[in-house]
């Protein structure tokens, strides 16, 4: 079935803390495999493939590739490219290969979250209709946890790691004053709540959210204000987890933001201050907190699970695309949630593209604006270990070409 | 000179990463000392000492209190309140001294920032004119660095490690893209720029801050775009660091926001989203960042020197209080810069009291919207070391009651 070839590895969309623990997976797996002839990074995905922007890796930069473990973002650059059907226009991929048959490319490995499986899906696709011979696997990446026919996604666990660490710290911080205040923090997360449910593991600390609103329950300012009143009643302080994405009953944002990004996605942020504004309007001293980027790219705090997983997904995909297999999506399924037990496998890709896992009902208590107990067992493994980074100048070193 | 008699330590203003490692260094020390007899920590500063909130601290526990060292918050809780001049209004000072006497309190320990030591100033003079015999020392703390008579503050070096690594790790993870934004990372700083100026150590990281706008230096919009469209059209993209302090030439704050908070001053934020709507003005993609809360509470990533230098400066200050010494803050005093070398003196209190050191000249590069070497060759050694800290759960464990 398989055959002697190059591979090809790239990344694509918004980087997590661990996507380049991926990339060093691959490249391990890719320069130990015989069926592998030259091994090359794509630089800035899909986009920088068809400028013929590739990166020889070599087996004696593998010292050098190990700080892709501890590096935050892509560290090969990323793109926001999304490719047209090939039903409709044909151009792109013509130009994709040609680049691959120039450089011998038969192994195509894409890293990212569901805009990158929808370009998984279409090269696949396209390579097997014109008989092409290149076989193409996704490895999954995204914070936001929520691609389909997986339990979970890499950069998932060090988001949710940083999340409820500082969360705690910033609860602890909050509690200094006998009269607090309503800290209400904004997460990550357009379309789910998984990033923001993960504050509830601050909990675990004694110090965590007392309120979580995520976009799977719809938001009503009135009941908002009434249960933040109560909690501060009781309390002398309230703290606010809620997700950048929370919506009306008619689905509506409660952000008013409306720019667009590449993809024609909203664009949100800002409703901390927003919900804070509301609360002082109701009479208590309000805060509004962004954890913002540094919830996609706090390496310094990354889990070591997620790290170790995010390498292995690499390694897998090696594995199953030098077996011949394409459009395919690398997962990972939970064979035992205590002990802790994962083992990987592989998702047809047309069942992960486009598809957005939302946070399940069983996961969620709506009715209390919080996260059920089976979520807190469900995430605590994920985030789980830290790794003992190298430093230099007392902060830590990244990867560098 | 001195005498036997009780030791009383509490907390006051904003909490840092560090000011519980002052505590644990206090009660350390004043646990072993011969000239002291009970221990007590006073919850919610001079304004629960005034209600009788005290804590006996016991040599048992000393074990429970070593999780001091990695916890952030004020672990005894702090207040905002400062004490009327006596010469106005005696009537609180006549409570505090009641309570003292009530307990044998002999030695006064405040730990804190600008507002705290004017109650180590009031408070000493105080006791000297009534002839109360009790010695009252300061322990400074705060983020900002800005006390007078010290070369740095703990805290400071905690929350620059916190920056300078964030800052960097935001870096690495906006240069994914080959056409990138313009990143406006906003810095606690309401009147000096200290902890803005630490951003600049993420460039030994290799990805640091492009242009530094601090409150020293008069802000101009129209320079700040002009800098802003500079750097981008040579690069791509662009990293600000700025101060939520910045100040036009009419010393009027840049940020519109008029909120006061307890003490009277004004409540700042919001700066970065409201440069990074002028740079959209502008023609160029940009996005605010706030570090927020995490700057002064991020424990898990604490500078080792920060929390060493914390915990001294509670032992000299237990040192030098029974030594019957009283009216003093506890101060850093380089020795040299490299190897760096600090030693710790005792700095009259009403030269730090009310004063606010500004960053001097010739650590700006005011022209290049700059810090300049020697600013760097200060603050990097304040970021060194990490601690190894005690984790439960995957998250880090704190010192809790």
């Amino acid at each position: 079935m398989a055959f002697k070839g190059n591979l090809l590895y790239a990344q694509s969309g918004g980087p997590t803390s661990v996507i380049n623990s991926s990339a060093y997976g691959v490249f391990k797996a890719a320069l130990e495999s015989d069926q592998i002839g030259q091994v090359f990074a794509g630089l800035n995905g899909i986009q920088g493939i068809m400028e013929n922007h590739l990166l020889p890796i070599s087996q004696s930069m593998l010292r050098k590739y190990s700080l892709l473990l501890q590096t935050p973002g892509a560290a090969f650059g990323s793109c926001r490219k999304m490719l047209k059907p090939f039903q409709e226009d044909e151009s792109e991929y013509k130009i994709i290969v040609e680049e691959f048959k120039k450089r011998n490319i038969r192994y195509f490995l894409y890293n990212g979250g569901n805009d990158s499986m929808d370009t998984v899906k279409k090269l696949s696709e396209y390579f097997k209709q014109i008989g092409f011979e290149c076989f193409v696997i996704g490895i999954p990446k995204t914070i936001d946890n929520d691609l389909a026919q997986t339990d979970h996604t890499p950069g998932y666990g060090s988001a949710a790691k940083y999340i409820a660490t500082v969360f705690s710290e910033i609860a602890y911080d909050a509690s200094a004053y006998e009269k607090g205040r309503v800290n209400i923090v904004e997460i990550m997360g357009r379309d789910t709540g998984w990033l923001t449910a993960s504050a509830s593991l601050a909990r675990l600390n004694g110090y965590g959210p007392d309120l979580i609103y995520v976009p799977e329950v719809p938001f009503s300012r009135e009941r908002f204000i009434n249960e933040v009143k109560k909690v501060y009643s009781l309390k002398n302080r309230c703290m606010v987890a809620v997700s950048e994405g929370i919506k009306d009953r008619e689905g509506k944002f409660i952000s008013d933001e409306t720019s667009l990004d590449a993809f024609g996605h909203k664009q949100l942020g800002g409703i901390s201050s927003y919900l804070a504004s509301l609360v002082s309007k109701a009479g208590l001293p309000s805060r509004g907190i962004e954890l913002s980027l540094a919830q996609r790219s706090a390496a310094h705090l990354a889990s070591l699970t997620d790290i170790t997983e995010a390498q292995e997904a690499g390694e897998e995909a090696v594995k199953d695309v030098t077996s011949g297999l394409s459009g395919f999506m690398v997962n990972f399924l939970r064979q035992s949630i205590k002990p802790y037990k994962i083992s990987l496998g592989l998702a047809p890709i047309d069942k992960v593209a486009s598809v957005v896992k939302l946070v399940p009902l069983e996961f969620l208590e709506p009715t209390e604006s919080d996260v059920s107990e089976a979520f807190i067992a469900y995430a605590l493994p994920l985030i789980q270990g830290e790794r003992k980074y190298k430093t230099v100048n007392g902060l830590i070193k990244f990867y560098e070409e």
